[in-house]
C-alpha cells in the first residue's frame, strides 16, 4: 500500500470543474477505535455539484474533501476496535468526503453491508432515501393512484417508478428528450412523455384524466408549473432539485383555485428531525431491495479521481444513460 | 319607482372594458317569501375582473349579471315574508349578480346590516374576510410575530394590517410604488418597503432580521420568490392573487433547503369546507369592527352603472388611493 492519500478537494465555492483539484496528502495513524477503508466507488450526485458550487443549504468549511457517500472495503482496524474484520464491505460514513483513496473514521461509523454490486451499494444512503420519502412523508397513496414526475431518467426518478411500481402505484414520468422514454418503460413507468407546453392536455389524455395527489419535481422553471397543474384539486406537489437552473414558476391559480400545496424536501432535513428508528426503518428495507437487485439505478460509467474535471463536466452535462461514479482504486 | 332595472351583464368572458354591457329589464314581480332592494352599493373587486375575463376558478353560466357583494336597502316586501322591513338596510346575496339598479331575492338571503357608512359595509362580504383568514387559517401568530405581505396597500392589504395590529402582530408591507409608502405607516404598517430585486435584503434590515413565519403574497412573480425567501425555515407563503399577471416564481431553495410551505387562498374554498357556526363566527366579529370603523379599507370614488366600462379600466388601471365602488342609485 503507497503511503500516500489521494483526495479530491475544493479550497474555493465555484465550478467544479474549475475548483476542484487532486492532491496527495500523508496517510492517517490510526487512533484507539478507528478502522481505515479503501474506497471503492463513490457517486457523482448533481447535489454534490451543487455543494461544490456553493449553492447548497449548508456550506462546508474551506478547504473541504468533496464527495458524500460511498461504499468501501476495511483495511485496517484498530486493535480495540470490535465487531469489524479486515476485509469487510462497508458504506463509508456521511459527512467526511469520500472522493478519496481512503478513509479513516471511527470504527461505528462504518455500516458493514453484505458482498453484492458495489456499484449499486455504493448509492444507497442518498437517493434510494429520497425516493422512498418522496414517495411516503407528504401524502398516503393507496393501490391504484397514479404519481407524476419530472427529471424521470435521474436515479431518483428510476428509483421512484420501481418503489411506486412495488407499491402498486403508477407513475407518469416526465423526461427532457425522447430518448430517455424507452428506458423508463423498459423500468415499469406506465406513461413517459417528453416536456412542453401542452404537457397538462398530454397527461390527462394519456392518463384518462386521471386524479393525482402527488407529484415530484426536480426540474423548476415551467416544468414545476405544469405538474401542478396536472394534480387534482388539493394535491400536494414536491420540488427537490433545479435542473433547469431557472426558479420553479406557477400560475397562481393553480395555488388558489385548484388549491395546490407546494412542499419541498431535503434529505438532510428529514435526517435532522427522524428518529434513529426511522432511519433504520428506512434503510433496512431499501438496503435489502439493493442487495436483491430489486432496486437499482442505471450505470453511465466510472472516472477515476485524476479525472475528476472531467467527470464532473460529464455529469453536469445530463445527456447520460445513468449514474456516473468514480472508482478512486480502479474497477 | 321606475318599472325598469338596469343591470350590467356580459354574454361572453373577456376584456371587462369590452364584454361588459348595460341593459335594461323589466322588474320582476315579488314572488312569495321574497323581498326587494335597492342597490346602494358594490365594490369592483379584482376577483370581479378576473371572473368576468374568464380566468377565475368557476365561470358563471352565460349571459350573466356581474358584481359579488354589495350593500342595500329593502323596498319592498312579499306578505308572507317574516322578520325583514322595508327600509332595513342589508347585506346582499352573495352569487346572484350585484351590480344592478335592484335586487329580488328570499328574503332570508339579505342580511340585516346595522345603520352605517355603507361604503364600507358594502365590502364586508370578500375582503375583510379575506383577511381574517389569511391570518388565522395557516399558521398560529403570536403577539410579536412578524407577517410580510405584498400588494399591501389593496383593500385586503388594508385591512391585513388593521387585523394584525390589533392582534399585536407586526407587519412588513410591500408596495410596488413610493406613493404608497405613507398611507399604509398612517394605518399602523410597522415596515413599508416598494418591491425591488433587493428586497429580502431591505427585509432583513428594516425587521432586525425578524423570523417570519407568514408570508401574503397577491402579486406573484418574483415578487412571489421574495416573500418566500424573506420567510424563516419551515415558514408558509399562502398565494391569494397575481397582480403582476405573471406566473409565481420561486428559487427551488426557498423550498429545499428553506422548507418554505406553499399554499393557496381563495375564499369560495374557505366557504365550502367552513361549517355556518365558523362562517357566523368570522363574520360577526367583522361585521362589528367594520360598523364600528375600526376596520376599514380607503376609497378612491364612485362610478354610476353607465359608467361601468370607464369603472372596470378604471380599477385595473391599479394607481389608486383605494376601492372602486359602483352606485347604481347615485351617490
Amino acid at each position: 500500500m503507497s503511503e500516500m492519500v489521494k483526495q479530491v478537494v475544493y479550497s474555493e465555492f465555484g465550478d467544479p470543474t474549475e475548483v476542484l483539484r487532486l492532491e496527495e496528502v500523508p496517510r492517517e495513524t490510526l487512533e484507539a477505535g478507528q478502522a481505515r477503508a479503501d474506497v471503492l466507488r463513490s457517486p457523482i450526485n448533481p447535489s454534490d455539484l451543487i455543494q461544490i458550487s456553493g449553492n447548497y443549504g449548508v456550506r462546508p468549511p474551506l478547504p473541504a474533501i468533496a464527495g458524500n457517500e460511498g461504499i468501501g472495503r476495511i483495511t485496517e482496524v484498530s486493535g480495540d476496535a470490535r465487531g469489524l474484520a479486515v476485509g469487510q464491505l462497508v458504506l463509508l460514513p456521511a459527512g467526511i468526503g469520500i472522493w478519496r483513496s481512503e478513509v479513516v473514521a471511527s470504527a461505528g461509523a462504518f455500516i458493514a453491508m453484505p458482498e453484492g454490486d458495489i456499484d449499486q451499494l455504493s448509492m444507497m444512503m442518498v437517493n434510494p432515501a429520497t425516493a422512498q420519502l418522496l414517495l411516503t412523508d407528504f401524502v398516503t397513496l393507496a393501490q391504484g393512484d397514479w404519481v407524476i414526475q419530472s427529471a424521470a431518467n435521474s436515479a431518483v426518478g428510476t428509483y421512484v417508478v420501481q418503489l411506486a411500481k412495488a407499491m402498486g402505484v403508477k407513475t407518469v414520468c416526465v423526461v427532457r428528450r425522447e430518448s430517455a422514454v424507452q428506458g423508463l418503460l423498459d423500468q415499469g413507468a406506465d406513461v413517459v412523455l417528453v416536456d412542453g407546453p401542452d404537457l397538462v392536455k398530454r397527461v390527462k389524455q394519456a392518463t384518462g384524466g386521471a386524479k393525482m395527489k402527488l407529484g415530484l419535481d426536480a426540474v423548476a422553471g415551467e416544468t414545476f408549473g405544469r405538474l401542478g397543474e396536472s394534480l387534482e384539486v388539493g394535491g400536494t406537489l414536491v420540488n427537490y432539485g433545479a435542473m433547469s437552473n431557472e426558479p420553479a414558476s406557477m400560475q397562481a391559480g393553480a395555488m388558489i383555485f385548484r388549491n395546490v400545496h407546494v412542499r419541498g424536501f431535503w434529505l438532510v432535513n428529514w435526517f435532522e428531525r427522524a428518529s434513529k428508528e426511522e432511519r433504520m426503518g428506512v434503510y433496512a428495507a431499501l438496503t435489502k431491495a439493493v442487495a436483491m437487485g430489486t432496486l437499482y439505478a442505471p450505470i453511465d460509467r466510472h472516472f477515476s479521481l485524476e479525472e475528476i474535471s472531467e467527470a464532473a463536466r460529464y455529469t453536469w452535462a445530463g445527456e447520460r444513460a445513468g449514474k456516473v461514479l468514480l472508482a478512486p482504486n480502479g474497477i
